[in-house]
């Protein structure tokens, strides 16, 4: 199949470039030291996820146990579930790991530590549980310096659970937008995970694993002492909002929605194209950095970026095309209708989610089709 | 099946307020003598459809050629593809057509209008095709009075293709906040498109619908002279953004997400709960609206608001509520973890597309679970 059988819009790979991305973070994190565990909640998809494998990686992480479920049953075993679990979810888990799932929790609260302990000592297995830890005031887990950590602690008790590590996730970086600050950042990550680990340490509890991560700090960091793993999503594809952070070039962004110019507003400038926000999705992550590319930055369809062309406004099936700094131009000449085109996404986490399938494109200009899942 | 039984997060439709909706909507186009033909778009689900059926609908509305195969797969027939046909998409209308659907199509370039009849002439079919007229300066379509119009009618020739009539969106209601303006604004929706159409008879064309709508102004019309469909669709679930339109109250918004907490920042007067973008999409749109809901309003389990408590932040499975009036609430004591809570929706349609089912809550409690589809 070629790019020309496919209907628009279409979620296009750039097989490529997705591969460097893969290489170069791997890479990074094998010259830091720690192992790599990339979070699959990006691409959803088992050959996505079968070339970070490849390419070095130990283990995964999910953000559902739906996410689980599916790479556990395409053979992944090795599982971290980060996302605070909470009692009536513990069912779900212990089935997977009844049948050989090695499958991690996440908690940051005392009542939650209580009743995993509690499921596990009447059900007569050993959750291996992570703590969650708040390195940056960006949303869940505990300050390494509070009292809570050792509370949480204290209640993961055996024979119910035991305490595998704490996990962090610095997603403040997403704020940023210079090497320094990443940087900083990505000390104050480490730094802080790795305290929590040592109190919890020297206060008589194991804490094996230390992992951290998100794809600008993991990128950004200048060592990792004291971290066992990193984890990070969205560098497989990368997308706009990582460029405006600073950590992808255009030409990194690997995946794009394919679509088909299907009418104009002449005197507007406007090309109308059938990639609304149903296929972008409502992700609007660069309205508030240095450079907002509307719904999307236009390609042409080799993937090199069209002039100043963005997705400026985002019906259900409609997007609508025009340039900023061209308001006049002749749009109908320029852009016709037929015309396909690459739009690079704001997020790829949210683009992929729009599609059941992902188009993965070669240099040789062949296509595959990759099932990708969705829902909980 | 009982709400008790859901994993979270889960799309509910209080089937109460669903069939109200329904109702409502099907009296106001009955009432002004028009037929109604629902815009499946927003739901994707036939039980839903069925319903709109059921109350008086006459035939679908429809935003992408997978619509059209689900909906005339499941028996009905009658069907309006509403967003501007390309050349590269008439093989799979024909295919369709052949196998018996009354499937209509939509243009307002002259482009296209001359590929259809050159499509149908060749492969020995007659497409019914609408012309899109632009109403409101909003999106797509043709100004009523420009030559252009005369021009598509022009290109859409038989043997090949017959002008079915004129079609338009007042997508532009949606911006709008008091009665007045939407009564105005509705009027004006009927008298451009009804001037189109006569405009075509006075030219010598035929031009059988006048197909006109949008929930806003479906809702605010005084009269449909000259109109002789309506076009409605977020209006069977209504959500914030209706709501701040100023069509329906709190209480008519049949779509909710159902979400647990799973944890908090007791000093920021925050509960993370397991609804995040991924389950409430990424809509804000009531951010530009006079009052801004976040991610969504929180409701306690029967479906009242809570206070004033919002979703404030969201990541992929991770949302924040917090009420902005009370900052320094004691959450943890108000919203323990496993609370179970839901959360209207900024955008119905765009919060129904992330989740593969819908789970239909009846008024004696008890779930069904139906299925809804997406992609193209």
């Amino acid at each position: 199949m070629k790019l020309d059988d496919l209907t628009t819009p279409a979620a296009l790979i750039d097989l490529t470039r997705m591969q460097h991305n893969i290489s170069r973070m791997q890479s990074q994190v094998n010259h830091l030291g720690a192992k790599f565990r990339p979070h699959v909640k990006t691409s959803k998809c088992l050959e996505v996820t079968a070339a970070q494998i490849e390419a070095g990686a130990a283990g995964i992480t999910v953000s559902t146990l739906k996410e689980a479920e599916q790479f556990f049953a395409a053979g992944i075993a090795d599982i971290v579930y980060a996302v605070g679990i909470i009692p009536s979810k513990l069912k779900h888990v212990h089935a997977l790991i009844q049948k050989g799932c090695d499958l991690k929790i996440l908690t940051d609260s005392v009542t939650s530590a209580q009743a995993i302990s509690e499921f596990g000592l009447a059900h007569g297995l050993t959750f291996k549980v992570l703590i969650e830890i708040d390195t940056d005031d960006h949303r869940s887990g505990i300050k390494p310096e509070s009292q809570q950590l050792l509370d949480v602690a204290a209640a993961l008790k055996l024979p119910g659970a035991q305490i595998a590590g704490v996990l962090t996730h610095a997603g403040s970086s997403y704020d940023l937008n210079t090497h320094d600050a990443l940087v900083s950042m990505a000390e104050q990550e480490r730094s802080l995970c790795v305290r929590a680990a040592n109190r919890l340490r020297t206060a008589g509890f194991s804490c094996e694993t230390v992992s951290v991560g998100s794809t600008p700090t993991a990128l950004s960091a200048e060592h990792l002492d004291g971290v066992t793993e990193v984890r990070a999503g969205v560098y497989v594809f990368f997308d706009l909002v990582m460029h405006n952070v600073g950590v992808c070039a255009f030409d990194e962004i690997a995946l794009s929605v394919l679509t088909t110019v299907i009418g104009h507003q002449e005197e507007k400038g406007w090309a109308i194209v059938d990639a609304g926000w149903m296929a972008m999705s409502r992700d609007r992550g660069t309205q508030k950095q240095g450079t907002d590319f509307g719904y999307g930055l236009v390609c042409q369809l080799d993937g090199t970026p069209l002039s100043d062309f963005v997705v400026t406004g985002a019906n259900q099936e409609h997007g609508i095309i025009s340039s900023p700094g061209h308001p006049k131009i002749k749009i109908s000449q320029i852009l016709p209708i037929g015309t396909q085109l690459r739009i690079l996404p704001n997020h790829a986490c949210a683009t992929g989610a729009q599609f059941p399938q992902y188009q993965a494109l070669d240099a040789q200009g062949h296509v595959q089709t990759w099932d990708r899942f969705y829902g909980w």
